[in-house]
């Protein structure tokens, strides 16, 4: 109550001093320091190792290298799921997807065909940060649903632009093969629908004009939104498969079109901290740089690296669910390299705290507040990370150990193996899981299997959205 | 003639001016720019992704990420060869090892009952920069002969301190058996001397304190030489196994033993980076830092990580001979990500180059000079990278394109596989050579066959300096 109460008089004061412009904003973050605004910058399939500070030696990213070297580089950040529409679902409630339905085996993500979508009852970060007066945008890909009442505005998001799902959907009779139309793409082979809010402009999308006009739309939506708090979703539909870049970024990067892909985007986090900074918003504001899950390797040169991580996208190896992951607040965040672990699932949680949101407690969060981390302050609460590929837990983080129940080939394969024993692998010491030291540690692998046992058994079943 | 007038009359100057204390050095720098000082701290088997700059999760290389970032990351810089050696022998003489003999396929490298070392008719960037009045030390490993003909001091270095091979050679009987004894090294173990000069001062070394050692030493030879213009060498013995770190760095690092023995080179770059800047010299010297070839994967946890990269330390895939390279010169260089391709014999001649030292024309060098790529006046002279494996042309790199026309595996096999038609990789397209785009590119095979046959017919047979 004593922190609505302190919000509520940071905004009458707000109110009564009639702020309009940016020293004034000022004035607003020493009246209300507990609003910081929030942005969540995230790529689309790009791999552990498609950043020049995460190791790739021919992508140019100057921005995110500056961003990281400002803020914080965090080695062991994961994601809720290693496919597209489960990732997102964990992201924005801080839940795993198989509590809200957002998971299945027969269909890894929602398709144009698709009936589900995030349960109407399920609270976004959007919607949390609603409740304490924030503006909120969704720009990019959604992905979780597109009928309208799974939509971004019926999930807490004031604003939309974007495309509803995978920018490889939506396939047309012109395109040649599906492999050929993806490797040699043309925007028309692909009638992917562009959205304003409930509002189709633009059909099909002009890809290659897209990754500019998500930031420019970002830009737009900071600046209208200066003198609130607000939370921005920028969501890039890049560098999913197929690639497009802007002219300007065409032959650009030594990496071919990926890199060119990776260097617009780059270039756009860059103009989103300029941005930032121009209208006096960077000391309060936490931007989050990550990935939805790890790079498409079947795709080869058109698909990401995930660095020294075995695996990719779709997979429960690290290199599928391990994000390149930054984070960037001017003179907030304790400057450095961060090897604690930590999932995009703990961002809504962080975010309430920072926002002095109360969470409603009639439901399970797999999130934790990370803001100690952030300030330097404390440790990072988490010690698990469930590895789940659809609505099974393959593998279980705890600590250094990781131990592997079952294990898959990304794409191509049906054949799940079961490992029995389980495959045991030091993380911190083995990051590309070369070495099973199972042998060695009966009793890590005695508690990993307790830890499975007793997650399992507090997963309730939902309806499934995906087979809908 | 004209530079080495213009050096006489500030060596002259100096002389009358009785210069002694650091404001004095400036107005030597300022009387005579053309003599920088030079520092090549050189790394034993670090891999390409042992840095946390260049995309290692867990070991922290805060020193190695700032000279990154104040100077220039250069990500695709190689070494001579890919073992100890021969690496050694073409960084400090600007000349692939198979002009100097310091190559075999039956011994890689020197061992302590070897006969040979680099013949005593080689230059050496030591030699080269005392014509001009550098003062110079080695200080760590040399590796290129322990008889006193071959030694540092007969290659023109003023001083020595350091062991004359590898830390895990004189393995004495008191061990258990060889990987035993590596895994779980103690420095009695093995009988290597540390040597002050020509005298041996301490048998065996205590290897746990030798990192810091070396850089004790170093720190003193630049305050010793804060007058007049100097080279070191710092070539440390880790972390080649068996691994050994001071008490203050044991189990320091979330990577293991392996991470603790990197953390600790680490810190010693930033004790020699401020060392430079307490005395005044940051902006008068060049410092490279680099290593000799890449990791021993046989070693396992106790080897590094290549990265992204394919394969390691012996072999001539990427990860054997493309190391992590940082360059730092406080105010001079083009700070940045620099993606030319360069190696270390390019270190002779850039030194040469920047020190106004005419080099003899007597000899063929594969170096050649990169300052225009430091001070981002120009782009990078080289082209062409050969990829040799002993005395044996495995693999060239002209441009994006790397030709293998052999493989063999580095460590463990004896069977070198004949690629005809040669697997061809685009590196900056595919820096982890997973996709042979030999079947598209006949034209770019046919011309890198011709390299091949041109570059074999330039060298010359000389004597074997590993097999004396």
């Amino acid at each position: 109550m004593r922190i609505l109460n302190t919000q509520m008089l940071a905004i009458t004061g707000l109110l009564s001093l009639g702020i309009t412009g940016v020293r004034n904003i000022h004035a607003a973050e020493k009246l209300n320091p507990s609003k910081p605004n929030f942005i969540i910058i995230l790529a689309d399939d790009m791999g552990y190792g498609d950043v020049g500070i995460f190791g790739h030696p021919t992508i140019k990213t100057p921005n995110l290298d500056r961003m990281a070297s400002e803020g914080q580089k965090w080695t062991n950040f994961y994601v809720a799921a290693p496919v597209c529409t489960p990732s997102r679902a964990g992201l924005l409630t801080g839940r795993l997807p198989v509590r809200t339905g957002m998971c299945s085996e027969k269909r890894r993500v929602l398709f144009p065909d698709s009936k589900g979508g995030l349960p109407e009852n399920e609270m976004t970060i959007a919607s949390a940060l609603k409740t304490t007066g924030y503006a909120t945008a969704c720009i990019g890909k959604w992905h979780l649903g597109h009928l309208p009442q799974y939509a971004p505005n019926a999930h807490g998001f004031d604003y939309y632009f974007g495309i509803p799902y995978s920018n490889d959907m939506d396939a047309t009779s012109l395109k040649p093969n599906r492999l050929e139309s993806i490797l040699n793409p043309r925007p028309e082979y692909f009638i992917v629908p562009l959205m304003r809010n409930s509002e189709i402009i633009e059909r099909p999308a002009d890809q290659t004009t897209i990754t500019k006009r998500y930031t420019l739309e970002a830009i737009k939506f900071i600046k209208q939104n200066k003198q609130m708090p607000f939370f921005l979703y920028l969501a890039h539909s890049m560098p999913h498969v197929p690639l497009f870049r802007s002219r300007e970024f065409e032959n650009k990067s030594l990496r071919g079109v990926y890199g060119d892909v990776i260097e617009e985007l780059d270039w756009s986090v860059g103009e989103i901290l300029k941005s930032l900074k121009e209208n006096g918003l960077d000391e309060n504001t936490l931007v989050v740089f990550t990935s939805d899950n790890g790079p498409w390797l079947v795709f080869q040169d058109q698909g990401g690296s995930a660095g020294l991580l075995s695996g990719g996208k779709g997979g429960t190896w690290e290199g599928g669910m391990r994000e390149p992951t930054i984070m960037h607040w001017t003179g907030k965040l304790k400057p450095g390299v961060v090897m604690d672990i930590a999932t995009t699932m703990d961002l809504l949680p962080t975010f309430a705290s920072l926002a002095h949101v109360i969470l409603p407690n009639d439901r399970i969060y797999d999130g934790y507040d990370i803001s100690p981390v952030l300030f330097g302050t404390g440790k990072d609460p988490r010690e698990v990370v469930y590895y789940y590929r659809d609505t099974q837990v393959y593998a279980i983080r705890k600590g250094d150990y990781k131990a592997h129940f079952i294990t898959q080939p990304e794409y191509g394969s049906e054949i799940a193996t079961i490992q029995d024993p389980p495959l045991l692998f030091n993380l911190n010491i083995d990051p590309s899981e070369k070495h099973n030291v199972a042998d060695q540690f009966p009793k890590v692998i005695a508690e990993m299997e307790k830890i499975l046992e007793k997650h399992r058994a507090g997963i309730m079943t939902v309806e499934n959205q995906l087979e809908k």
